[in-house]
């Protein structure tokens, strides 16, 4: 059996590219990644893209002559194929609920995704919220706490053991740091455990070990 | 077992809510529906959505003591519930296929969403595009015609049967005919069996009966 394939971004920026990867070293998945540099000014790289997908973005799965786009389908993906690995709970409604968690966020928090992109080597400081990435950011607690209160009970992750939701929402971890927002203590305590994940620290310290800038994403 | 309850926007304008249920009734499953007017001056309109969901956004779905928001997860939920609908394809490939375009479809197409809103009464008539919403309608034909090809041996939609891709793209279908757009032959045929859909023809008469008006929803 071929080993599976994962075209990703930057590490340092590619929020994306992270839920997946983290979704497969997290459970001991063996993969073999592909990164592609984005938003340069080389044409070829965004040709690399598009010879994994037509959709022209990263993360892209690949698994002998089966290609799944975008961080979702791909979790889904990966959820099936290693049932073992229990990426979404045995429980229906605790399923439904993650489900419900992971589209939230791969649909929305626009304001808080704009404003407080992904960038791992981002000096630590404040940056002034909009009213919308505010409320994006109290949601995300709120979030985190209904999915530990009332599903959390086997372990320190949303759903107790590591999964679908948790590499979803991982690079919000990132950007609670970077961008200095406060949070509550029970935010503080889910942060901890991810920050100390082996696999989310492995990403962490590739990201930070790139030297590639996208002056874009560098705020002044 | 009490029905199965959704709760929509209007019809009219809903594209989200639209999805959801055209995957209910389309597979004749019985739900209960609670149309809730969007982006009203009445606070109780906002105060409803959020009794459904903190997410604050309809379509939201309520099975027994279950609810699960955003119309994406709720595609799945009913996937899983009903698994003789056969919502997802059966073959792995062309399941990893289906997940994608509709992942695709959940959190991109932003041009196209924006410059073209789904408005059913809208009178029929061009828009200028920009180059963005252009690129978004070159590739949902991209996308239906490979869908087609690749696996819609069995019958005249995405996959086949009608399932949850038919399903995640039937808005388009919507502003590809008021906003005018030239697509291609392979496109029309699509759309023509969309619109000969009765679960369509249903939503689309109830949105063309509503009166409430949206007016940031109006071009002028
Ligand atoms: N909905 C997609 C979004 C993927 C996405 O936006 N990827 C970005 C990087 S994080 C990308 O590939 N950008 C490159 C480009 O647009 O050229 C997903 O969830 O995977
Ligand atoms: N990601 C969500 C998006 C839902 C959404 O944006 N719904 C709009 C109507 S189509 C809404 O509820 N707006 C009401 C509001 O924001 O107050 C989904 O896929 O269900």
């Amino acid at each position: 059996m071929a080993a599976l394939k994962l075209a990703i971004g930057n590490k340092n920026y590619s929020s994306w590219s992270m839920r997946p990867w983290l979704a497969l070293r997290a459970n001991d998945i063996p993969f073999v990644e592909t990164l592609i540099p984005l938003y340069t000014d080389n044409p070829a790289d965004k040709e690399q893209i598009l010879s994994f997908s037509r959709a022209g973005k990263v993360p892209v799965l690949v698994d002998g002559d089966i290609t799944v786009w975008d961080s979702l389908s791909i979790i889904e993906y990966i959820a099936e194929r290693y049932p073992e690995k229990k990426l979404w709970p045995d429980d229906v409604a605790a399923r439904a609920y993650a489900r419900s968690v992971c589209a939230e966020m791969h649909s929305g928090f626009m304001a808080l995704r704009n404003e407080c992109g992904m960038n791992l080597h981002r000096p630590v400081r404040p940056v002034t919220l909009s009213a919308d990435a505010k409320a994006n950011i109290a949601r995300v607690q709120e979030i985190w706490r209904e999915c530990r209160t009332r599903y959390g009970a086997k372990g320190p992750f949303l759903f107790g053991r590591f999964g679908a939701a948790d590499a979803m929402y991982a690079p919000v971890v990132h950007r609670f740091r970077t961008y200095a927002i406060e949070v509550t203590s029970e935010t503080n305590a889910y942060i901890d455990t991810m920050l100390a994940l082996p696999a989310f620290q492995e990403w962490t310290r590739d990201g930070l070990a790139e030297t590639l800038r996208i002056e874009k994403f560098e705020d002044a």
